[in-house]
């Protein structure tokens, strides 16, 4: 076999250890939080179908499409998000990509040269994790809480002389740890992107899946200095592939530019059939009703199952929406690394918490995902895991 | 408006020719042999329409699925490309990617480094040209002659010290030129790589398109560091977005990794289209024999009318098979870039060779595009350019 000289980016770059650990979690004796996946039983196969049955009566919807997605689809999408940001979006600044982890990665290769600094939330979306140590920055992590990213934290940072190309945030059911960005620090993040001149991307695939109250504006309702990013794959369907970015017109054309040479552009088909179900406000508005009511009692099933199970021995962040909770044990002897080994002999599996970590210690965190199993799925994976917890602590 | 930094990779990328020609030639009056389009009325909607209804009832089809793609599809693919080459193939070694270009986008992300030398064919495939361009690589031509790849020419530079990284080759009915790379230079050029230890990557979207005799055994039966691309959107639909790639286990690992930071999957849904198409072999097999022959009938068609409006004025290329003819003018003093404005003035479109040049002038040549419009419309067309013509003649 001859020897294989990979190029330099590939150095350090490493799988997703979330996507390793799904291939390891798919035996059927296992109750797996680790992934990030939409229930398929919630997922409208049948009005997907209809759809289909119609777009294909029409010859242009297997044919190759515009590099930025078909017209129709970056209209509604215009419309959709103009309305989010309060002012009126043109199709131009709207380019659909291959889920919004397509977005994320040609706007990393559009945007950043190896060497400059990308500042990201600790613990960190992994894919975003990968996308900028593909593009060789210095990656940087800004501390978390209960109202999402630290921005005074930020602004420390960057009064000290640190002048990132971007920062990426999860800004709604933040994955992993589940919080919202406040209202108020939205608008600081925004003045700090505007002072400074870096760009925020705002990342956004969870926040139509709110149980409770919708979330705060958007931080690009504040600022032309952010792309936002969304998805049809939690609220429509992953094998849709149809996420989108809209901001700004010069990266947007970047990005065009970048989308031509990675794959010249996305499916006509699936895009159509995403543009028809957006479009029909009644029926996505029924839909999304029904996914939050649905996914919002998973999350309150399984919250209540670790407080149940776990009392004072974990803190859990309450779920208002998304697909994630975050749990923190109070022991902070605890290494959920090496207690996942022990989870997944009883039957469970999750995240530990450091395969989110930028510098943060996570040894003592874990991340559950409450959409795809049902609630006694949920409440019968916390009694596992309670089990694995008290055969670890007596072990250790 | 805040002033816009792109990466360094931004500097010197600039918007295919081709795909901004589509734009300006989507006018009605106007006949357009500049794209590389299918027919969308021999795509076979019904049949997709059909597989789809009954890949629907699987909820698996509408969940996200393996980054390397779905594991029917990549049997079946293994199956087709291991009897191509003549051996059996792991479905290990055989990538999905979104279209066969990401497979090169990612191919080169994983491959090239700033600065490395990579050999292209001259006039080359505009779309490698982009994406070797993204890599920074330092991108040089070998030229082209009816036999395909002039490889008694790349041994000259490689003898002289030129060490590609990696020689890119659209072994059969090369887009532009229209030729196939002989049986003869395809075992040369895998000697080649075995001996300098760089990788090939065979492109091969229109392989399965010959119209008279099927093309020789794939460069990637005579050595390992060959990489294989094709594509479903040549035979089966373009808005599936379904291509793949096959060779080297670590090469294929690398692009796993960095497809999981592009974006995550493919989709499962199409994915089992194809799959669930490709596997169809009395019906796959039925198909391609008519595409065959309704293509190649076309191409005959185009190749006489060029011959009977401009005679010796110009030489063509024969067509055997895929989409393109290749046209060069007899007279040097043409420049083909200037005479497509008068053509579009006459209601005729086409890309002129330099579109495709590294470093070759081919101001007197143009490609022709016989896959999207019907005997009659191609005559037509060819009228137009032979009118075109004259009144480009009699002006300059």
């Amino acid at each position: 076999m001859n020897s294989v000289r990979l190029s330099r980016r590939m150095n350090g770059l490493h799988s997703s250890a979330i996507r390793d650990l799904l291939t390891l979690t798919a035996r059927p004796d296992i109750i797996s939080l680790a992934g990030g996946l939409p229930d398929p039983s919630f997922i409208p196969r049948e009005r997907i179908a209809r759809e289909i049955d119609s777009v294909l009566t029409d010859p242009g919807s297997v044919q190759y499409g515009e590099t930025t997605g078909i017209r129709v689809l970056r209209s509604v999408l215009a419309e959709r998000e103009g309305a989010r940001i309060g002012r009126s979006l043109d199709p131009a600044e709207v380019v659909v990509t291959h889920g919004s982890q397509q977005a994320l990665s040609l706007l990393a290769q559009a945007l950043v040269d190896p060497g400059d600094v990308v500042i990201v939330e600790d613990p960190a979306y992994t894919g975003a994790l990968q996308v900028f140590r593909t593009a060789e920055a210095e990656v940087i992590g800004v501390p978390l809480d209960a109202d999402g990213m630290d921005v005074t934290a930020l602004e420390s940072m960057l009064a000290s002389g640190v002048r990132p190309a971007l920062v990426h945030t999860v800004s709604n059911f933040h994955n992993p740890r589940g919080v919202v960005l406040s209202a108020e620090r939205r608008i600081a993040l925004a003045g700090l992107a505007d002072r400074y001149g870096f760009w925020v991307i705002e990342d956004d695939p969870y926040g139509q899946l709110w149980f409770d109250a919708p979330t705060p504006d958007p931080v690009a309702a504040h600022s032309d200095r952010v792309i936002r990013l969304s998805s049809a794959s939690k609220v429509l369907a992953p094998a849709l592939r149809v996420g989108w970015m809209h901001g700004n017109r010069e990266v947007c054309a970047a990005v065009e530019l970048l989308k031509q040479g990675a794959d010249l552009c996305g499916s006509s088909l699936t895009q159509q059939v995403a543009a028809g179900l957006l479009a029909d406000e009644e029926w996505f508005g029924a839909h999304l009703s029904e996914l939050r009511s649905r996914y919002g009692a998973r999350a309150r099933a399984l919250v209540s199952a670790v407080e149940s199970e776990f009392a004072d021995r974990v803190s859990v962040t309450p779920a208002g929406g998304g697909m994630f909770c975050w749990v923190q044990f109070a022991d902070h002897g605890i290494d959920t690394h090496a207690l996942l080994q022990t989870a997944i002999e009883h039957g469970v599996a999750f995240v530990p918490g450091s395969a989110f970590a930028v510098r943060a210690d996570l040894d003592s965190e874990l991340r559950l995902c409450f959409a795809t199993s049902p609630e006694e799925a949920l409440q019968d994976a916390v009694r596992r895991l309670r089990l694995a917890y008290d055969d670890w602590s007596a072990q250790s």
